[in-house]
């Protein structure tokens, strides 16, 4: 019953959310002990405007 | 003061969350012994690309 | 696949929180049309020391 | 390594998060006593559509 | 209604949380213009054994 | 940037959640071509006390 979630900049491709769901619920399947279908992965897509590290909007870098 | 978070694939419509709200709300208040002031419901709505199971995005689903 | 997540103060009783799994859950099947077995309710229990409203921790409220 | 995570109605304009996230960062650093450079925040914008409280949608609020 | 959510490793005292939980709540009520009363802070305490970054557990760190 | 966090029944190992962390940065690394030092994973442990499928509470399973 794991649930992995995972914050990233938005602009992954499909591609790329489809190959992270099935490799890391493969990673968890094998470490954890669980089943892929016990495993759920949702993404959360933050925009640059919304993520900041040092004080400072990532869309506001330079 | 509980705060309810419900995450689900999009498409539910005004009226669902309506109806959501008020009846978790209930539910809270009367088990948890709090009111409604108090109790705060927020949902996150979750898109079918976003989500997977068993390894596999929602959207991929034949 | 509805995820609830609910965070209140600990000190809730085990039978409070099966009714609580058990009413919300029944609540989600029946307004947002899925299904008890892709219903998951996590409760988080939140120590007054770690709660604030008005700038003020609970624990320090007279 | 603090994440700060705050969740707000939707609406407030990219100066308002530059500023609530200099002035945040700088809290967390002087009390928690990190760095700037480990201390994450994250906006996440709640339509009024997606938060009730006392079982009501805000948007729905006269 | 703004929820700010706090992780941080855990061993921060009493007072670094009232301290906190003080100062954001004033910044959060100047400059995203809401009240005291609506604005929630919650803490959420890490273990070293909990968190990772760059793939290493902060409790093995040397 | 991404954070990953992955809630499990309380119960893994020291040695598990150091190959899930290793592993799943490694994953988000190589698919979402970030550097393993922006990669952070949080783990929540779950008590099955406070995690329900169906309506019931994990501890109470058979």
């Amino acid at each position: 019953m794991p649930i992995v979630r995972i914050e990233m900049f938005e602009g992954r491709t499909h591609a790329q959310k489809q190959e992270l769901a099935r490799a890391i619920t493969e990673v968890v399947v094998n470490i954890a002990q669980t089943t892929p279908e016990a495993t759920i992965v949702v993404f959360q897509d933050v925009s640059r405007d919304n993520w900041a590290t040092g004080g400072k909007l990532e869309s506001d870098d330079a």
